[in-house]
């Protein structure tokens, strides 16, 4: 089985990091092809920066449609539905596998992201998605993400204590680490504050593979109908 | 005043058609300038064709950032949230002009548009907006957009009947037409059924200058913080 | 084009200030006539307040009916409906235009108002609306309707206070003024916090300009069809 | 106990047959005071009837405050929120007492009403109350409330015919009748249909008479505090 | 009218007590049989309790079909739907109860329960009944079921906390105690802190005489459809 | 991997059948063991025969613990939330992991199921898990669950007929199997009516693999707090 990992931005050193979360967690059989696109922003920070990555996104995704699955490997679920469009494999987005995995084990949970100018387009998500009720509250650290990639100590700090305020002030019963560049945090952070802790990547690629196994494709009624060659 | 609409698609006879709804609607002290991307779909039918008309829309939108608001002219409202982003002064997309114009007339409204694929991209903005509850049914008249460009003769059959049966059938008191190419139909629509029908176009450029004449502007505050450069 | 904007309460200084606010965001080629009841409450605290101005609203609005449009000018949009049904033009509350425009100001709002015994009637209006998913939180401030009216001072630094709160509790990014008392405080409310404040009456009348432009009409289908003469 | 019965409408005819109703469910040491406005509309037959019958309504209240509960009797619960301000004691009312009764006897109910102009007030009321979610559907039989008085034969008629559609297009568990003037069709209609079938005045009554013997009174705090003098 | 009472937890004591509490607001008419199971748990705290209560809640319902209504006993409304499709009669636990009898008195009510444990599945119960937008928000208090029994004093105060915390933090307007055990300190908590206090076994008898006294029964429509022997 | 897949009714075959449908879904490494309570109904249909279902459900789990996750085998997802309290590994139903998996195909789906009594359940769990604004109708066959052990002709021609329904009605893209009987279907109903047909044992038992490979665990505060003993 082939799994496309694609990073919308366009920093190769966090492409780097989400394959090898990617394949840590995959089957033996399970290739895992991490790609970003050849331009567009380096990092996706807000609703400008998601609108920018989508031709860069949806270009290399269109020259690497020979595989069973996509993982679209941004938070913000960049291009979800336009790649689901397009492929017609089945695609999941690290933002919904880490709700709906969450879902599964928790009451509710909290995210923790990155920047406030994040917070919103995660909660339309959430909304969409039907799983806002699910979610106690989307908290943000301050931490840029390009931060996470040159220095962890500080980030850690700040990403512990809004763990810590979701326990006490949301009632969380579990985490989602609302940014790919998070992934590496995943274990000791579920050891540190004994609840589950979900990174997206993760989440998304056993998803997938899930979803192949089962001979599931995305369906082709409806929003997802294949665009229009014109 | 000046205000900018842009057609997220590259077909400039609907831009042009677009346009001369605008200055129908402005008031006198209004200049509408009309524009489209440079590249891009001829028309925006589904995910795949807002995903990559945005790069052109982002354009030209920088390109004309001189102005005192913005019309993102798609039903879709392809882009909005970018656009709010980059630009800052008031930005009015058609859709939502129309849902919030038609939940001030009527207690519930349906919606008409084109193509069925469109169908879940336009709930989904009603679900994020707060106005689902307001709308009793999305309805589509698989009329293709580019169709109400080259013959209206049975594009109005089907818009017809679809308004027929949502007063039938939803309970509609008002009719949002869901296209951006159905813009002049609006009265003579009005004058058949009985019932207000909105055209987004008109309804957005209103609510712009009203925003402008307030001295209102897009919050800079959390999801609309301006772009980083990068 | 004559627009009727009527206070439902009976203290005509409170009507002069709204008219004068109107007339400051009106277009030149528009007529305001700031009227209020000749009985009723001096102002409308709360549910039955709001239920006793009705007879006398409804009266007012009936020895006016030769408009072009109404503004109900009271932020619980007292007897909106009634007024809908009744007058057949377009009918705006200042509430609601508030709430809308602010939907497409910011990705969430939060409103603050003058007592707590109004904040339920607000809360809601905005579910009825479908907008209670843009509403953060209705703050109160404990500041009487006519204290407004005699000493702005200590009023305005408690309304300063919520502001503040808003933003750094709710995450709102715009601020609703919950009060048609308030009116004369927008702009430099807006200054001082960095963030766009909304006065409904403003709201109402360049909402109410817009919808004359376009033609539109309450709907007489449904909710709001003609009262049957008794 | 005595539990004051107010028909929102100037019809005595009504008013006996509501206070029959209402005696025949009391307990045998409740005492029932069924009045009506000495001004006002004739019927409650939508949103400006509504208005229009506050004024007499809170005057009849206010010379009955000597009670132990009120049971606001009609469907569309006019002026509850302000006869809860004014009286403090429990005020129940029609509408909202069928609604939550039918909650617990069912998964989903739907409403049969008299006209189609009074459908959008009752569906705010259950969003309202939070009792949409229970309620399949509000339907209208085109009956006119006084007809009800003057000719039961064809109104049964067409009541049957929307409690068939109910039950096989709506999957209702339990009917909802929705006007006071229907009061004395309840039972047949249970023993016809085979579910239950509910009336709001005999549904108010046990639920005041519940909340008296509870020792239980409306809030006053927040919303419902008592009314300033002006 | 005689009223089954299942305490669905098999502590003799608190049977008692709930008996007791039933007593003392059924009308004179009114029979109280207050039954607990043979066995399963001595208290329900969770999920796991609720599960494992269920058998013996059913058997010992059974044996004692020959009643008018029944109320289930527990604040989780633990096997509600069970006993009314097996009973058919009217069936109210006290949970939900509560819920309605305190959305008829307050705009906004919280919850006020023993342990964090239970929050989830009162939670989710007000999401099902519709209640969920009416309920603030459940508090517990981290005092467990049989301290209750044992010792008030300590468990007083902190529940006088959690209600102090729920007017000023919520806006609570009404207070329900979420915990059958709670039941004796409704009137002084109702004194002591100026709202409504809402004890659930008291609210689920009146409710269950008054179901009887208008002849209504649980729907056999539908999910309540009699169990088929098997 | 060790997955328990308990089928909460006491049909052998049933069981047998469920275990065929994991096992040819799960990776080569993974044990699936297949087990039924010893005593309790035979077939789960129904508010009563769910509660009947726990003791034994519970019962089986208990004397399996040495597994890594968990699999609920009802449609209705009897007693999930006391498998997770009890179990600590991850536990998923075949219910909600069905609704989970389609939500990521398909922007709504519909779920076919048996009989009309069951509906109400699986709709209070969608609205419980969130998704209930992703499920356009929960349709019923009225095909009772042990005569698609006997007999799938005409059982395959009613469920055929509903997703016809679904797709011109619901304007369903992806379809839920409401029934751990109907696991032999999904292909052929997936070729038959070109959209995705979802079973919830495949979907569950790639979900529990899934969790395990991440190493997460159901979360332990809160709700799911394991059961104190007793």
């Amino acid at each position: 089985m082939r799994i496309l990992v694609v990073n919308p931005n366009t920093t190769a050193s966090m492409t780097e990091k989400i394959g090898a979360t990617a394949r840590a967690v995959a089957s033996s059989g399970t290739e895992i092809i991490a790609v970003n696109p050849a331009h567009g922003p380096v990092s996706i920070e807000g609703y400008y920066d998601e609108a920018i990555s989508l031709a860069g996104l949806l270009q290399v995704v269109e020259a690497n449609l020979d595989v069973d699955a996509i993982v679209v490997a941004c938070f913000d679920d960049t291009g979800l539905d336009a790649v689901r469009s397009l492929a017609g494999c089945p695609v999941v987005a690290i933002g919904e596998a880490a709700f709906h995995m969450a879902s599964m084990l928790s009451n509710k949970f909290s995210v923790v992201t990155t920047l406030a100018r994040s917070v919103p387009a995660i909660e339309h998500n959430l909304v969409r998605y039907g799983l806002a009720t699910r979610c106690a509250r989307v908290r943000s650290t301050e931490v840029a993400v390009l931060d996470l990639e040159h220095d962890a100590g500080p980030a850690r700090a700040k990403i512990d204590t809004e763990i810590r305020r979701a326990i006490a002030e949301d009632r969380a019963e579990a985490i989602v680490l609302g940014c790919a560049g998070m992934t590496d945090l995943t274990r000791s952070l579920t050891a540190d504050h004994g609840l589950p802790v979900l990174d997206g990547v993760g989440c998304a690629v056993v998803l997938c593979e899930g979803l192949v196994r089962l001979g599931l494709k995305t369906s082709r009624l409806g929003g997802y109908t294949p665009p229009v060659k014109k």
